[in-house]
């Protein structure tokens, strides 16, 4: 693959000298805070608190917050640094249930923790530090793969590239506010829009309105046009004939290919199908978990109904949208049956229907 | 059809001596404010700036606010009269596009006004105020038919009522709020309820969140059970099983069965028809457009994308939700197709599909 000249400007981390600093992104648009982690407990926490979300980034963010705690401990008490890790280590597992990327990049870190048992704790807290950094390196080049990869596959799907501006229609945030590179979804959107003329109309996204707050913020700040949509309109914009594809990223893909994303995917996959529009997953094979058969065995995390019930503002207050009394359900992601998915797209192809087999084509 | 113990303590207006008085919606659920409206002019300006919303409603609304508009010009130059009314029913017919029970009864006062003229003023003011009493009437009693109708239709649909607590998931308000009666989708609910126990699943309906202020509200003041959902978890809690049936209203119904009703309904029903879930829609007679032969002929209304990126607030600000420079788009309802409605319940009848043939029936 020629080197990709798709980039953007925004990133919402870094990590120096056992500090971890990350965009705080509950205080976007309006306010670009970082939020420094020299921790796991801290690290878990901004993951806890969506200050920092998007599953191949709080994958990112884990190991970056293994390697701090890593550091933070080897400084002080390095004895206990192996019972320090293994804690920590759960702790960062235990922030968020869905995606498979934290407890995928956390097991990775856990195997360099144990391959240095024995080494100077500076050397092996070195080891996780260049660990967490493969870990980002890589999916930074798994979305510029999958921004590719996809944006050739919809570009064959729909016979070339569409004339005029092509209307891409995405859903919460899967662009490089949830990834250590460009995005997967947003990849995708980047790379069709470095080829020609590209719209994007983004779903808000109720309740924590990732799509109003950070897809429409990381668009306009990449310079590429985006629409706000309410969540409700989606089908209706679908059927309008107005959208040349839905694309989205997925917090966890089961081996038969049904996939969790944010809630309101499925959603949207029932209006594709029902109007035959295109609908795209984007997500790095760190997503895929084989050991889920099936959607089912997927863990939805559900969240706080108080999220549904208050908006946060800015002065730190929130208001109440609802009468006092009345409760909500807030399941935060939702499961779409594979056979609902046009292309599951990763770094290393393109999964069609049957995803089964596709998957497993593209996992070995 | 025997008299029904069905009724609510939810009443959003009142009229009395050329003074219509409106529970202005905007202010719900934090504060019950009455809106004054002694002209045609303010009543038009209360149904676009949603102060008195849904479909029967703005019906009513406007029927009292043109026999105010008559009390106001005849007791001051009463051989104005018949410009006046004229030009008031011009303003309150384009005060909102899409609910047909707008035009239709204003067109019903117009031919009262026409068939006073040489009558004393003060008459044909008294004469316009028993029609407007009459539309009101008409409708609580519409409700209350198609309240039975839906309940019978529904427990015939499931076999049965189901054991245990009946959840019902509603989209918008179709509601007390929303009619001179006990509501139209939620008829259907509180006569469920009357009959045993009843959940309410309300979607929060974004950007108004109608459901969160308004169908909360009024079926917590009527001791009816409900939880808030996003909007985008309607589709995933569908899936679940978890709903029994989703009852929504209509703001105009083509003569081959398409629905318009508050955007996002189209999306229920595709998920409702993807899961075997029965899709009712309820409207009186007033709804249905034969002059509009299927769905592309029913105008939707846009409307302004500030209303989706500002979030109105108590002290009469707003938060902005997305960042400046960012426009969103707002269709305010979606045409679901007839074939993905189970059942139109109006007061005279229930179609099944096809509702071409159903709904000639019930109008004859």
């Amino acid at each position: 693959m020629p080197e990709s000249p798709v980039s953007t400007g925004v990133v919402p981390w870094s990590y120096a000298g056992g500090r971890l600093l990350l965009l705080d992104q509950r205080r976007l648009p309006h306010e670009e805070v970082l939020l420094e982690c020299e921790s796991a407990a801290q690290t878990a926490e901004a993951i806890r608190s969506l200050a920092v979300r998007g599953a191949p980034l709080i994958g990112v963010a884990a190991a970056f917050g293994l390697a701090a705690e890593a550091r933070r401990v080897a400084d002080r008490v390095p004895d206990d640094l192996d019972a320090a890790l293994s804690l920590a280590a759960e702790r960062l597992v235990g922030a968020r249930p869905t995606a498979v990327n934290l407890p995928a990049a956390v097991a990775r870190m856990r195997r360099v923790v144990e391959a240095s048992v024995g080494l100077p704790a500076a050397d092996r807290t070195a080891a996780l530090e260049r660990e967490a950094g493969a870990i980002a390196a890589e999916d930074s080049d798994a979305c510029l793969r999958i921004g590719r990869l996809g944006a050739d596959w919809l570009e064959r799907r729909w016979g070339g590239r569409p004339a005029g501006s092509v209307t891409l229609l995405t859903h919460c945030n899967a662009g490089a506010l949830a990834t250590a590179g460009i995005g997967t979804a947003l990849g995708i959107v980047r790379t069709l829009a470095a080829d020609g003329p590209v719209t994007v109309l983004a779903d808000e996204t109720r309740p924590f309105l990732q799509g109003a707050r950070l897809t429409a913020w990381e668009l306009k700040r990449d310079g590429i046009p985006v629409t706000l949509l309410p969540d409700v309109a989606a089908a209706a914009t679908i059927a309008s004939g107005k959208v040349a594809a839905v694309v989205v990223g997925a917090d966890r893909i089961a081996a038969n290919g049904d996939v969790a994303n944010k809630v309101g995917t499925y959603g949207l996959a029932l209006a594709c199908r029902a109007h035959g529009i295109p609908f795209v997953v984007a997500a790095p094979t760190t997503t895929l978990d084989r050991a889920c058969p099936d959607g089912r065995s997927i863990p939805i995390e559900i969240r706080n109904g108080e999220e549904v019930l208050f908006l946060p503002t800015r002065g730190g207050g929130a208001i109440r949208l609802a009468p006092e009394g009345v409760p909500a359900l807030y399941p935060a992601f939702d499961v779409t049956p594979a056979a609902l998915v046009d292309a599951i797209v990763t770094e290393h192809g393109v999964s069609e229907p049957p995803h089964a087999a596709g998957l497993k084509a593209l996992a070995t």
